[in-house]
């Protein structure tokens, strides 16, 4: 990522919040105010699953969210990526197949292939997830130990997965013995009311016949630096959980726990959410302008709904890391599509994002950008 | 660990620094003084070896301890335990041996474990591990993956290798082709000048014919709950470790790095380690006073010289568990010997630690250990 940091570069690449977003202030001031018995929590380890207070504060957050808390087990995780990698040493040996979206999140698949994962990847289209391919996987006598998806405003594709599509899906998994881990880190990032109905997570429907292990992150509702996510799961996944969890690093950082205890406790943490829901939506919004002003027509892409990404897809064949270097020496730099390729080689699409970038720099660097598509694919 | 936090309980069974020790007063100013960009830096995603600044400034600290920093590689981990984990799963598959002391850190044992390591644990004495187990061991064909020592004010043996025995230690290991994971996490809690030979790392000698990785932690000399830690390792075995640990957490707590990075730079950490090792000093003095005073002479045990702990030996076929019922029912809690016994079985021991002790319950506390083991053992 030396090239994201580098200043005369314009980086579309990362899937890191803005840093002047943060709520520095807030959070100061918030554990400026605490006790001196949390104050000196936060030095201390805490329980494995979490600290309590936090395991309390955040089941109810989730609660709000529709979510089934007190059915099910829930646990703080170094991150969502540790709550992957978890999930992925419980039940994944190797040469294990695990089901994944094309595109998928390059976490995902470095957690499951850290564990020796076949990582079969389905493609989706604006909806979701191929049906009949997943009907067809789910179908097999050698079962996939899970079916990987971010159906909230997609990393990469950005997109959204419709009700019907969820429906689906839940149908389709229904009694396979295939469990879910449903991705929701981008899901609070909404642009649109009229989306809320499609942002219902399947956890919060809880389907027979399917265990969902509901994953999340602070990492766009408070900061990724906090390292703090969560897995929400059956007390069957728990368990095995909570023995690799301690193994892995004992328990998550107690300061961050704290700190995340205190922001959703002063209920600051929606009118925060609120306030950065608006300004991705201004971000998402200028560089949509921007696209449709430059790109060629044959480049397909989502008009963002929230999250952080934007997909194109390119004229068949193209090798967007053509597309990249020409970006890039003329001062922009995206992710190349094969990134997020389980199997490391489809290359004709590309990931930008804008959650960290000003207007000013979305309508210098996409003009770069799309000349180097024109340049390549004609 | 419910027993340790009840309040009419008096625990000397956990590992945890004393809460009223932390540094939270200096912590809150520093942070506070600290420039808005750095403040930033405390909530977003850094690099996965670590922040740049800390790599820097505990690299000066660990050079300062004579550690051959430049010619290894640095990595930041979710505290030392994390570091355990992955150099586990990097290296230990299932069925792989690997050498530890008895009694070991519970923590390793979980690390190797959930990699299906095959522990063979070797006995400690005052001065350090059975040389002669060792050499029969690193003979083996099948050659063991790791050696796991923690020299330094031993958990839970308490003791502090002899300078004699690192010697022969190295002597045994050279090229033998099994790599030596030397953990100090106590080091610099030493109660005597006279020590500080003695607690010269394995690490800093570099000795030739033996890859040696280095790892510690923030957890006793400024808070566990920051979950930072590192490993000093060979280029070799750092590489195979990045990828694991990016697919683990991404990065460690980027607010922890922060804090941890201002507490070296401001110069505050010296003094505070300098306060703290005195405070253990007194509680050790205090612990070993009472067990003087109370426990009967077929007790052995060794005299306190840093870190946290106390190790009993009780007579030979003592089972440790039915004196902690006796313990519990009357008061005071420790944690048994087979807790350290990669095997489980072995129970004639008993871990008390002083770290989180007033001199008050020390006093109260022992009496009652002191009376149980007299009515199981006579």
């Amino acid at each position: 990522m030396s090239l994201a940091s580098r200043p005369d570069i314009i980086s579309f690449a990362g899937g890191m919040p803005g840093n002047e977003l943060f709520p520095v202030e807030a959070i100061e001031e918030l554990f400026r105010g605490l006790d001196t018995r949390s104050k000196r929590a936060a030095f201390q380890y805490g329980p494995t699953p979490g600290l309590p207070s936090l395991l309390e504060s955040l089941g109810g957050f989730l609660e709000r969210k529709g979510l089934p808390v007190k059915s099910n087990r829930l646990m703080i995780t170094t991150g969502s990526q540790q709550a992957l990698s978890i999930l992925a040493r419980a039940f994944v040996d190797p040469g294990d197949r695990v089901l994944t979206e094309y595109p998928c999140f390059i976490g995902a698949i470095s957690a499951f292939r850290a564990c020796g994962a076949e990582i079969i990847a389905l493609p989706v289209d604006e909806e979701g997830i191929d049906i009949e391919r997943l009907s067809e996987e789910v179908q097999r006598p050698d079962l996939a130990k899970f079916l990987y998806i971010t159906p909230y405003f997609h990393n990469p594709a950005g997109m959204l997965y419709g009700t019907e599509r969820k429906r689906q899906l839940i149908e389709t998994l229904q009694g396979r013995d295939v469990p879910l881990i449903e991705d929701d880190a981008y899901g609070e990032l909404w642009f649109s009311e009229e989306d809320r109905e499609r942002l219902q997570p399947i956890k919060s429907i809880d389907p027979e016949g399917i265990d969902v292990c509901y994953i999340g992150s602070f990492s766009k509702i408070l900061g990724p630096g906090l390292r703090l996510g969560w897995m929400l799961a059956p007390e069957s996944i728990y368990e095995k959980c909570e023995l690799i969890k301690q193994s892995a690093d004992a328990c998550s950082p107690s300061f961050s726990q704290v700190i995340a205890d205190a922001f959703i406790r002063s209920g600051k943490i929606g009118p925060y959410i609120a306030s950065v829901r608006e300004e991705y939506k201004r971000r998402a919004a200028c560089m949509s302008d921007a696209l449709r002003r430059y790109l060629p027509d044959y480049v397909k892409w989502n008009e963002p709904r929230g999250g952080f990404y934007i997909w194109l897809t390119l004229p068949e064949g193209t090798d967007s890391a053509k597309i990249l270097k020409l970006a890039i020496e003329r001062g922009a730099v995206f992710v190349t599509g094969s990134t997020f390729d389980p199997d490391g080689t489809r290359n004709d699409t590309m990931r930008i994002s804008y959650c960290n970038n000003t207007p000013e720099e979305i309508n210098k660097g996409i003009p770069i950008i799309a000349a180097a598509i024109r340049e390549i694919c004609g």
